[in-house]
């Protein structure tokens, strides 16, 4: 019999917390909770916390109106539901924790993903335990993505890459912004993305385009801007993440220019990639290729982040995270160079380490096409 | 000329920074943020902190990658940017802090937005600040609409009753919730909803109505089944919240009888409201209702919640929260009666406490419809 995923890596997590000389790991609602137990809440005022020891079962605090989502689990869970009366909240967490025999010692909390709601209801519970960064136990078991984690890693850039291709003739002079977003999203779903998309994508046009975290407007497409997209699609609570950018017609010949720049550091860091190789030195050959092209100062972020359930995870392709490179982690690969007031040019694949070097989960064509 | 918002609303802050004896007030992204500054920012690895003081410009603590997004703002703005080497983070915050002359006194924090990523930043950065609960700061801020929010708030209500009407002959027997809920998002973007919904559609058939909080599945329904559909819609960062239950055929007896009771619940809730009534006194009137009936045991949440830039905000229609109302607070109304393993019916409503009463933003038909 094959056994469930989650309990698995529940029993994974149990040798972890010896490793990291961790009692308890307390988890709120996100992708961390539901890569462990399945499970999922809305992330709201009413605070919803487990609790992961070793060797025991888990623990779980939450409102009694989610009480439903716990029936037909396939693993045992010990529940301290709550009522709507807020004074009794306290009592819940302080119950949990006695049951729990946690009376000190250290509990991991994910800084990135509590929020002080959650933080102050545990340490007024607990008050003798040491509440500490346990990034890095969640990150050592989620690091390394197994077969059914890149089948749905894969489908979800299938998916992405299906969904604009959709909407491709859409994309006229006059459209906005918003307008192309939106049809994306809608293809998004059409194409069989799940509920939750990563995040919204970006459409930026023309100067839009050289702020890399550009939100949608309401502004028309003329034929003599780039467009650059950004967007994802999410299969089995796994994301694609992918950019690229395009012209119609004639555009500054300094943007033609800083395609192929970012063109051929994109190739540089996918063959860069292999076991062993660092985050660093990865991101070290990317920014080689821009720096050496004069446009060194406009490579304003990190080649490239982790990739998974989250948009953003570990590893970093960054100058400081010295991760050496296994099989089986996943990132992406994005360098980008923006001129301000005139326009920017980011290519960003989806990547796979793989034991012979690396794959490609994206790959639409990366040079800057005629749309 | 007119004020610009945002330079208005910073200006009401800093009488109520006083009244609640607060230096300053520290948000992260998210919509406390965006009410005072109009500004957006993703909440990922990166902290992004504003700082707002007694009448003196914000200060604000970002990556340099998002500098852009301060071009054009209509007040002045003391930035503290920092570079992609984590190492130099802390240094921003220093900065920030030493600039804003805040070295001793009370900060207030929201709880329920900020992470313990920025808590420990702030901490490190200001060790003789006392970081203390603001949400009453900004909650006193945030929970009178003026005029333009108000007709935000219409226009998301518009859009969400426009967007089900539009894809209501899609549901027939054999279709799936998530196949629902993925037509539902489409729609409300053809509609005209901004990018980011208030919350993806709950849509849930038969047993799965019984909870709540039900994520979409799979599961085709058949005639005799309820089908409960929770959904919103986004217009300038307003929300609305709707919730409507159908049938297509018969359905169980008891099934009808709750609706019936719910719908009375719902109406005893609207007649309820209207200034100086407690929060508390609005949700007694309709529990009554559902106790009346016999089935007060399986109404398991409270009546409603505050709603406008987020889901749910101040005032809650809670048996705990004493807060009067005036003209101009806007929550839900959503009695809902939940029958485990069979089925749940829920009527919500958005609500404006007006001078004479209330208005509802939405006027969708609130009986057991046949589809």
């Amino acid at each position: 019999m094959k056994t469930n995923p989650h309990v698995k890596r529940q029993q994974q997590l149990h040798q972890i917390l010896k490793q990291e000389r961790l009692n308890a790991l307390a988890l709120n609602p996100g992708p961390d909770l539901s890569y462990l137990t399945g499970l999922d809440f809305h992330l709201m005022e009413r605070p919803v916390l487990g609790l992961f020891r070793s060797g025991q079962n888990p623990v779980l605090i939450l409102p009694e109106l989610e009480m439903g989502k716990l029936a037909d689990l396939p693993f045992s869970i010990q529940s301290f539901p709550y009522g709507e009366d807020r004074s009794t909240w306290p009592r819940a967490f302080e119950n949990a924790f006695l049951q729990a025999g946690l009376r000190k010692g250290r509990v991991g909390i994910i800084p990135r993903r509590l929020r002080v709601l959650e933080l102050r209801f545990l340490e007024a519970a607990a008050s003798n335990l040491d509440f500490v960064d346990g990034q890095k136990a969640m990150s050592t078991l989620r690091i390394l993505k197994d077969q059914h984690e890149i089948k749905s890693m894969q489908k979800a850039a299938d998916v992405a890459q299906h969904a604009f291709q959709a909407i491709r003739p859409l994309i006229k002079p006059g459209i906005t912004e918003k307008e192309i977003a939106a049809a994306l999203v809608s293809s998004l779903f059409d194409e069989g993305s799940d509920p939750g998309l990563p995040f919204f994508p970006i459409v930026s046009f023309g100067s839009n385009s050289a702020n890399p975290h550009a939100m949608p407007t309401d502004r028309p497409w003329d034929e003599r801007q780039l467009v650059l997209i950004d967007w994802g699609a999410t299969v089995d609570g796994y994301y694609s993440d992918i950019t690229r950018t395009w012209r119609t017609g004639d555009v500054d010949k300094e943007l033609l220019e800083i395609a192929k720049v970012v063109q051929g550091a994109n190739q540089a860091g996918r063959e860069a990639v292999q076991p062993g190789i660092l985050c660093s030195e990865v991101d070290r050959r990317v920014r080689e290729v821009i720096e050496k092209s004069g446009y060194g100062e406009y490579f304003i972020h990190r080649t490239g982040h982790g990739l998974g359930r989250e948009a953003h995870e570990e590893p970093y392709i960054a100058s400081d995270d010295h991760t050496p490179l296994k099989a089986g982690m996943t990132f992406t690969i994005e360098p980008g160079i923006y001129l301000p007031g005139c326009g920017g040019v980011r290519i960003e694949d989806d990547i796979l380490v793989t034991e012979g070097g690396c794959r490609s989960f994206t790959d639409l064509p990366r040079e800057l096409r005629v749309l």
